[in-house]
C-alpha cells in the first residue's frame, strides 16, 4: 500500500494517514522529499478498501502494491495447475482438450447424437446445459433432471467426460451424480455464495469470465473457490462487451497469455459465445490455440437450424469435425498436442 | 421481422426463408425489387432468434422490428406506473423519493443512527444490506437474520420504508416479513430464476441494471417479473462499465429519459454506485432528477470512514442533508417536487 | 514515481532499478520490509514510460504518483480559468452560457434564421461548420469559406459570438477572420500539431473530448494548447463509446464534476453529440447543468427534418426555446445563473 | 431501407414516410399486416440519415439493409484484393508477411540495426515513424525528413520496403520519394481529408482501426481511399479500448475473419499496439495469423530499454527471431506460408 500525500499536505494529514495505515495493521515507511512525502505500508494487513485512502484529505493519490488474490496467483504455484479427471484426462498440463455440444440437452436422440460426433471428431468432453434461463422469460427454458440423467448415460456410453453449467446452490447437490465438471455461467462469475459452495465440492470446476469483468475480477472469484479447497479449476474466456456489435461479445484473447503470467490455474477459450455467431469461431478457435489456451470449449448441434437455444453459434458436425482436424495440425506448431480422444467404453 | 435477401439470392433460398417464417408462425408479404428481395413476417410468432436468419445461404440482413418485451413496453401502460405503499408514499407520479442508508446493516446503533439521518433530512426509504458477498472472500459477508430484524424495528420506528437487497430465491422467504421494498442488485438482473420467483411476490421490486446490461436486456428483465403478476416495479440506473477509470462505473443518466420513452416503470438513480467516490455523488444525484428521474438511492453513513462496505462512495451526513436540501430547490425547477417526508409514528 | 518488488526480488534487480530511476532524474527513497521493497522515485524527472518499469526483472508494479499535465491542474490556477470575450460573456465564472446553432452552415437563409432563433431564445454564441468531412465519402461536405464569410456576418449583425469547428492546420489561418471561437472535434482530441498550433492563436478554444478518450487524455491534450500559451480554454463533455446503442454515445456527466475538481478550466456539455438522437437532448442539457456544467453546446435547425447533417439530433426551434426557459429556471436551484442575452447590435 | 411503423400508425403518417422515401430515390413497397405497417424501400438512393426517420411521427423502427460503402465490400472483387510490390512482396495472396521496427527512427545506427535484424529474422518490411507527435507535449516528437531519409537509405542498402506513418496532409508530399507504403494511424482513422488525398497517391496504404471505431467504420474510412482509385490498400486491427487494463487495448482477432467476410481487402494485426506489453506480443502475433491474418505489424528494437518511444511494447532482437521462427512453422498449419525474406541488395 503507497499513499502518495499531495505537495501542501499538512502534517496533521500524515499523522492521521500514518495511524489509518497501522490501524489495519501496516508497518509503515516514510519518504519526505522536498515537494511531496509518500508512505508505504508493508505487511500483511485486514481489510481494506483502497478508495478510502484516495478521498482522505491532503492524500494525492493511493495505490494496492499486492495483488488482491493469493491462492490464484501464479507465485502460489510456480509449476502450474494440471487438473486431472479418472480417465486419464489432463487440463493444464501441454495438451490441448476440446469441450464440444450443444447449448442444451434438447432430447435423448439429440444428445447422443451429439456426443457420437464429439467423440468420433476426438474431443473428451461433452457439454450441453440441464437449466436455462433466457433473457426472455418466453423462451425453453431447458429439460432439467432429466437432462441430467440423459448426460450421465451418454458419457458412460461413449467414455465422455460431461460438463454442465450449475445456475444456483440448489442444483448442486442435483447435479453431483450426473456431472464430471460443474460450469459457472458468465452471469454468475460473481455469485459468491454458489461459488465459496463450489469450493467444497469434489469435482472439477469451469469459471467463466463474466462479460464485463476484469481479468483481475475473474482471479478474485477464482480465489472463492480455491479458498474452500477445491483446486480442480479450470478458467475460461468467452468474450467481453465492447462497442463493436459485428461480434456478439469481442473474444479477448490476449486474456490467455495474461492469465497464464498470473495464475497458475488452465484457461480455456470459448469461441462459440465470444463470436456469437458461427462462420468466425473456426477462426477464433485456432486464435485461441494458437495464443496458448489448454482447451476449447465449442457449441456443436447435430442439426443447428433447428436447435431451440443458440443455434446461430453451434458448429455443424462437419464444421466441428474439421476444426479439430486444423487443431490438431496446429497444435504441434506453437509446441503442443491435442489430447488423445477417450477411449472406447461400449459403442452407441 | 424482417429479412433482405442478397443481390444473386436464387429463388430456391427465398423460398426456405418464407418456409422457416411461416414455420415460426409469421405471416410473409414479399417484395421483389430490381435487384433486391425482402421479405417481412408480420404477426405474433413463437420463439426464435433473429440471428439464426442471418446465418442462413441467400441472406443479406434480418431485423426484428417489434421489441422483445411486451409488458414493460410503454405501449402497455401509456399513463405510466406508480407505485403505492401503505403509508401514502408513491414512486413514478410526478414526485421524486429518496431511499438513503449505508451499503450494509453494521449494529443497532449504526442503523438506528442512520435512520434517523434519512427522516430528519426528508427521505422516506432507508436501505441497508442484510447479505453482503464481496468481490473477495477475504471480506465481511453481512449481518444476515440479524440485520434484517434491526431493518423492521427501525422502520417501525420512524416510518421509513425499507429496501433491502435479495441475492437468492433461498433469501426471499426469510426477508419477506421484514422488507417494503425486495432490491435486486446489478448481478443479479439476469438471474432469471430469481426475477420468476420475485414476480409471485406481493411486495415492491427495485430492479438495478446490470454493468454491461444494454437498456433492452433491463426491460427483458423487468419482463420476468411482471410476467408473474407483479407491476410493483421500480427500475434503477447504477453506472455501467466503460474504458473511463475516474470514476468506479460511469452512470448512464441517458438511460433515464430512454427508460421513460420505452417503458411505463418508474425509473430511479444510484448515484453511489455510478460514481464510486462521495465528492461527486451530489453532482450525480442532481444530474439525475434534471433528468427525470422518479427516486435517488444514495449510500449515507453516520461516519463513512468507519463504515465496514462501500465507505469511499458513503456521503457523510451533513453531505446527504444538503444534498436533500438542494434536489428540494431543483425538482420544481423541473416541473417535480420531492415527496414528503415521512409521518412521525414514534419517536425515536 | 513508485516501484515496488517482487518479494524474491534480487539485491541486483533492485539496484538496476535505482539506477534507472535516478538515471532519468530521481531521488530515490528505498523501503525494506520483510517481504517486500519499496522504491519511491522523488522530484522531477524527464521523459519517461511508467510501463518501461512494469517490465523489468524483479518488479511487481509501478504507478507514477504525479498527473502526468500540470498547466490544466486544478493546482495551478486554484481559483479556476474565466474566459472573458469582448462583449462581456464570460465563461467558467458562475454563469452557464449556450452555444445553439446547426450542424453545418447550409445556405445565408439558413444560418440567419438560426441566429435569430439562437438570440431570441436567449444565447451568446451560435455555432456552424463550414468544413464538414463525414464519415461516408458520398456526404456533404461542407461550405467551406463561403460558410465563414456568412457566420462572421450573421455575428456582426447579431452581437452573437460565432464558434466553428477547425479540422486541419491549414485551416487557422483561413478562420482566423472570422470566428470568435475555435472548436476542436472529438476526432482531433489528439491531433497534437494542430493542437500546438493552437496555442500560438489568440482565439478562445473549445476542445471536445475525444469518443474514447479519458479525462486524463482530455487534460493531457489540453496541456498541449495551454502550453501554447493559450488560456482561453474550454473543455467539452460530448459522450463516449460504449457498448449501449440506444444512444449514439454515452453521455458521461460524471466527467463534469471530475474535471471541476482535476483542473481549472471551464468545462461544457454537448448533449446533442452525447445522445444522437434529438428526442433526449433536453434532458441531457438539463442534467449537465445540475451536474456543474459551465455551458452546453446545441445543436438546433430552423427545419431539422431538411438538414444536410445531422439532422436527428438537431432540436426544432420551439424546442430549443423551451429548454433555454427550462435552464433559466433550473440554474439558480444549484446556484447559478444563465448568461444574459446578447446586446442588440442592428436588428436582422 | 425498412420503416416499421408503430401499431397505430395513421394513413396520414404512413403517407409521409412514403413521400420521404420517394423523395431520396427509393422505390416503395408497402405490406400492410393487421397490426402494423411496412414500408420497404428499394433501389440506390441518394445521401440519406437512417436516424432521421427513427424520430418521425409513427414510426416504430428504421434499418438501412444495405452496407454503407460499396468499393470496399467483398461483393465489388470477390476474389479479394493482392496489393504486389516491385520487388515481388505481395500482400493478401496466401503468404504471411512480417512488418517490423522500431517505434521511431532514432538515430542512424538504431535504424540500419534493426534493418539488419528484421530481414535477417525473415522480414519483408522495416516499420518506422518520423513523425511521432506524443500524448505529452514534453515527450520527442521525432527526427522527420532526416528520419525519412535514414529509411530510404536502408531501404535500398537492404531490399526491406519501408512503411512509414503519415500524420497530416503536408507530410505526404514529403514522404513520397521515401516510403514503400503510408501508414494511417489510428488516431486518424477518420481524417477524411488526409484520406481523400491518399486516395490520389501511386503507392500502398496500410489503413489502422482507430481504437473506438467499429469495423463499419473502418470499411467506411477504406472506402474513402478506394474512392480515389487508390487500391493498393491494407487494413490493420491494433486493438480497441474496452474496460479491461491488463492491456493498453483490446485486440479484436475477430475483425480478422469478420473483415475477410465482408471485405476484399488484405488484414494485418499489430499486437504490439493490441497488447501495449511486450510479453504477450509472441501470443497475440500467433493468434492473428491462425486467425487469418495476411501479415503483421511488430515493433522491435535493437535495445527496447534505451527505446524513445513505446520500448515497454518493442521486442527484442532475440524475441523478434524467435516469434519469426514460429510463424514460420504455424503458418503451414493453417494452409499459408510466411512470405520469403526479401533478395539480398548490398551487403550492410
Amino acid at each position: 500500500m503507497i499513499v502518495a500525500m499531495q505537495e501542501h499536505a499538512t502534517e496533521e494529514q500524515i499523522q492521521e494517514i500514518i495511524s489509518r495505515l497501522t490501524d489495519i495493521g501496516f508497518n509503515v515507511h516514510r519518504t519526505t522529499g522536498t515537494v511531496q512525502t509518500i508512505l508505504a505500508g508493508v505487511g500483511t494487513p485486514g481489510i481494506f478498501d483502497v478508495k478510502d485512502f484516495e478521498l482522505l484529505e491532503g492524500v494525492a493519490e493511493a495505490h494496492r502494491i499486492s495483488s488482491p488474490y493469493k491462492l490464484a496467483g501464479r507465485g502460489f504455484r510456480p509449476e502450474g495447475t494440471v487438473v486431472k479427471f479418472a480417465n486419464g484426462v489432463t487440463v493444464g498440463g501441454g495438451e490441448v482438450v476440446v469441450m464440444g455440444g450443444p447449448c442444451s440437452v434438447e432430447s435423448r436422440d439429440q444428445i447422443f447424437r451429439s456426443a457420437a460426433l464429439v467423440k468420433a471428431a476426438g474431443g473428451q468432453f461433452l457439454r450441453g446445459g440441464a437449466f436455462k434461463p433466457r433473457s426472455s422469460p418466453y423462451s425453453f427454458q431447458g429439460m432439467g433432471l432429466e437432462g441430467l440423467k440423459l448426460l450421465r448415460e451418454v458419457g458412460d456410453a461413449t467414455g465422455l467426460l460431461i460438463i454442465s453449467e450449475v445456475m444456483e446452490i440448489s442444483q448442486i447437490e442435483l447435479m453431483l451424480p450426473y456431472v464430471d465438471v460443474f460450469q459457472v455461467g458468465a452471469r454468475n462469475m460473481q455469485n459468491f455464495n454458489l461459488l465459496r459452495e463450489l469450493g467444497q465440492v469434489r469435482k472439477a470446476i469451469v469459471l467463466k469470465r463474466g462479460m464485463s469483468a476484469t481479468i483481475e475480477e475473474l482471479l478474485l472469484s477464482a480465489e472463492y473457490i480455491l479458498a474452500g479447497g477445491n483446486y480442480d479449476l479450470m478458467l475460461c474466456e468467452r468474450g467481453i462487451r465492447t462497442f463493436e456489435t459485428a461480434t456478439r461479445n469481442t473474444m479477448d484473447i490476449s486474456a490467455i497469455p495474461v492469465i497464464h503470467k498470473l495464475s497458475h490455474l488452465p484457461i480455456l477459450g470459448d469461441p462459440s459465445h465470444g463470436a456469437g455467431r458461427r462462420d468466425i469461431v473456426p477462426a477464433l478457435a485456432k486464435a485461441a490455440v494458437a495464443a496458448g489456451a489448454d482447451g476449447l470449449l465449442i457449441e456443436m448441434h447435430p442439426n443447428p437450424d433447428k436447435a431451440i437455444s443458440d443455434g446461430a453459434q453451434s458448429l455443424f458436425p462437419e464444421q466441428f469435425e474439421k476444426l479439430l482436424e486444423e487443431i490438431r495440425l496446429l497444435a504441434p506448431a506453437i509446441g503442443r498436442k491435442i489430447a488423445a480422444p477417450v477411449a472406447e467404453q461400449v459403442s452407441i
